[in-house]
């Protein structure tokens, strides 16, 4: 499937937190480190585990800039 | 100001293309580019211009996760 | 590549309209008419256009629910 | 209230899991089932449950485009 | 239709812009400026225009928080 | 840190309930409650509690416009 979602910034699995039905998956994405915060059933249905190559995607609207 | 979205990275703007009211900004984090969907306004608001530090900012719940 | 977003609607491409940054394209999902707003360099990268195949996508935490 | 999000699925609820706070809804829309992660206060407020009528209602900037 | 969305700001319509695709909408909510960025579709469907009462409605998985 | 959202509303924090990871807070902006859905980690990151001067944020394209 290719996705029209302008950024997807390929990293490793480093964290993976279930909750009740929300999960967090966190992946490092050449040293930083990305957030996601998806369902339980997304995360078993990918299979996702620590040290599984994976993307984090985000739609361009969906970020911000900032300046310090 | 300290913001909760979880997903700050930092890079260099490489390109900003205004639209009629929504402008693209491309953010260089890491050797990977990152493009926001923003207003003109806010475009105009922090000044963004090609060379300047900035950050690429996501909630985490805009996170998406993808394997191959 | 496989994606965590829970939605994934297919359809035939029924309308692209490219704006100067943003575009509107518009899938017919059995009968239900989906308008997804993209960006044009999203549009060209998977070359869409009416009456291709093609999957609305959306994220479980950017849906709501109404009722009457 | 009429409200500016292009895309409204009529469907019928097929599931309701709350969580600790968050809430997953699944929406069966013609034969697709749609799953919208929203508050559990949301739920208690539509007082959603298996068998209502129910609408899935997207926001156009949250749709994405995919093709196979 | 009542919907999921927590936030509903009600207010008046101070602004109405629209671009190509995208139309930037200002309501004043209690001295507040909210900005909305929706279709033009959506601004001519629900006829908006400067001086209307209107809500600003906002998701809960929408809202970041700051603080000084 | 400036950042690109279009709408910061200034409010006193008026509950904070956390879940398994999502936690959501409410924010009195002049009279009117607005909910955030933000992780538990960034609550904590922030030191978030009933009293406190807050901002709810949110970027112009996740609001939407609604009318009686």
């Amino acid at each position: 499937m290719k996705i029209s979602a302008r950024n997807r910034l390929k990293g490793k699995v480093v964290e993976v937190t279930k909750g009740a039905t929300t999960a967090h998956v966190r992946i490092d994405v050449g040293g930083s480190v990305v957030t996601a915060s998806i369902t339980n059933e997304a995360v078993d249905e990918l299979g996702l585990k620590v040290g599984d190559n994976a993307y984090a995607v985000v739609k361009a609207s969906d970020v911000m800039v900032a300046i310090d």
